[in-house]
């Protein structure tokens, strides 16, 4: 595999660049095909890099921390996590996908909301351990509170405050958690 | 100590008010006194709200994700972790203290590089199991690769990229990883 990649590196670059002009999200589409070799690409070239970009073999779980990052205003909207499943099918789709730990399956952000997120752009870090997402977020809110987003705890030394309000009514928006 | 907690809120939004007008960080200092009650904060007024503001009990290593995001630019910088400990120094001295999971001992960011993290806003999401810090990030560069940020691999359904080069040489400015 490492070889084809060798070979397939080379084009995705300069597919990247071509991206890169034509605005990244006109080029993700459901019919996109998943090319698992994406997940074990190697970047031997990049100093200290990991062995595959993402690694979702660096946790014992099979568990990547996935941040959400509001793509326009730059807001952190919530953190979840990402199997290699997951993964491959957000990457597919452009809509992301999580895996639910509480409910041990993929989680179709928006599923029962219909608040689901348009990924615009997918990163890793240096680690290879940790994705952010650029997205944009249908309905205005990602947390189940029905707050744009899930961090509005704000704590200080003295003391922990409600930084935000919620911009609907989680109640009448999902059946349960979303 | 919620009987406690119940008088400390109130105070603490009165106080967290001033902050907002004052600037956060002008109140932070190292002299600022840590109370473990902050950690253990009940806030049974929020639905769903978690046990404890933020609740290291919810992982099994008493670790949870801290996303590190540049307060001015909003660019997301990197995502570490916190255990109670690091989370209480950082809450006490404005600086941002990490846990190491490699070298397993409290990683104070910048402790080899001078590259520290002053922290200007700690969030915690609804959950209570994420921290987003907001930070002014000293040397300009919080990856240990030289770069500004951590997440410079974009992951495109044709391939990976690099999107950044570093901004100074890590091998001159670190003895090692930071």
């Amino acid at each position: 595999m490492p070889a084809t990649l060798a070979t397939r590196r080379g084009r995705s670059i300069l597919r990247a660049r071509r991206n890169a002009e034509t605005g990244f999200a006109a080029k993700w589409s459901p019919l996109a095909t998943h090319n698992s070799s994406l997940i074990t690409c190697h970047l031997s070239a990049v100093s200290k890099a990991p062995a595959a970009i993402p690694d979702f073999s660096a946790s014992a779980d099979g568990l990547l921390p996935a941040i959400a990052q509001d793509a326009e205003t730059g807001v952190v909207l919530m953190l979840a996590y990402m199997n290699a499943e997951s993964f491959a099918e957000t990457l597919a789709t452009g809509r992301a996908v999580y895996y639910s730990r509480s409910r041990r399956r993929l989680w179709r952000k928006g599923e029962e909301s219909g608040n689901y997120q348009e990924v615009q752009e997918i990163l890793v870090d240096c680690d290879g351990d940790t994705l952010l997402l650029k997205v944009r977020q249908q309905g205005g809110a990602a947390c189940h509170t029905g707050r744009v987003s899930c961090f509005f705890h704000q704590v200080t030394p003295d003391g922990v405050r409600i930084t935000a309000e919620p911009i609907f009514d989680p109640a009448e928006r999902y059946g349960k958690h979303d």
